[in-house]
């Protein structure tokens, strides 16, 4: 089994507030790619809607990827002020929401 | 906003029953990963534990992601026989999953 050195992936499942417009999603979507620009550690953010057809995904609707090089990058992400006040705008919309951080491993099989 | 071509990501995110092994976790993972060369639509899979210090994984432990060309590829996945087969297994030592669907969309900002 190969880990890519280092890089770690930053996942966020999301389900949305009622009541909460697609415009104000979008704007938050855009206010997160934003924080690639002003969080030096945080190299890319990717985004996508549940599209599944096996109903596992227990109601969340959203999910939102960025890439770091290491730990120490997440950990300065999350101490970042930026992040810290887009946390708490992009918190106060969100019904649930699971935070996984991992180090992609592939198989060679 | 720009969405991937087609592309879809397929993420479980996991947590396995008590009493599971590093050892069944891992033929478990070998196995999942077979599947790439079994199921045509299936191009690539990597996984990973989690490795987060927000607290805010609820419990999950391990994610799974595999990408396919379009979601007719995941339907045929998911009704393959070498996929059903394995995920009765799979299932069988799982306490929880999501499983999640989407295109990746980057934002330019």
């Amino acid at each position: 089994m190969e880990e890519a050195k280092g890089v770690v992936k930053h996942v966020l499942l999301v389900k949305f507030k009622e009541g909460i417009s697609e415009n104000q999603i979008e704007e938050l979507t855009k206010s997160y790619a934003k924080l690639v620009d002003l969080v030096e550690p945080m190299k890319s953010f990717h985004w996508g809607k549940d599209v599944s057809i096996e109903n596992l995904h227990q109601g969340f609707t959203h999910i939102f990827e960025s890439t770091f090089e290491s730990m120490e990058g997440v950990a300065e992400y999350v101490a970042h002020p930026a992040h810290v006040e887009y946390a708490n705008l992009f918190l106060s919309h969100v019904e649930k929401v699971i935070v996984f951080d991992y180090k992609p491993t592939t198989v060679r099989v």
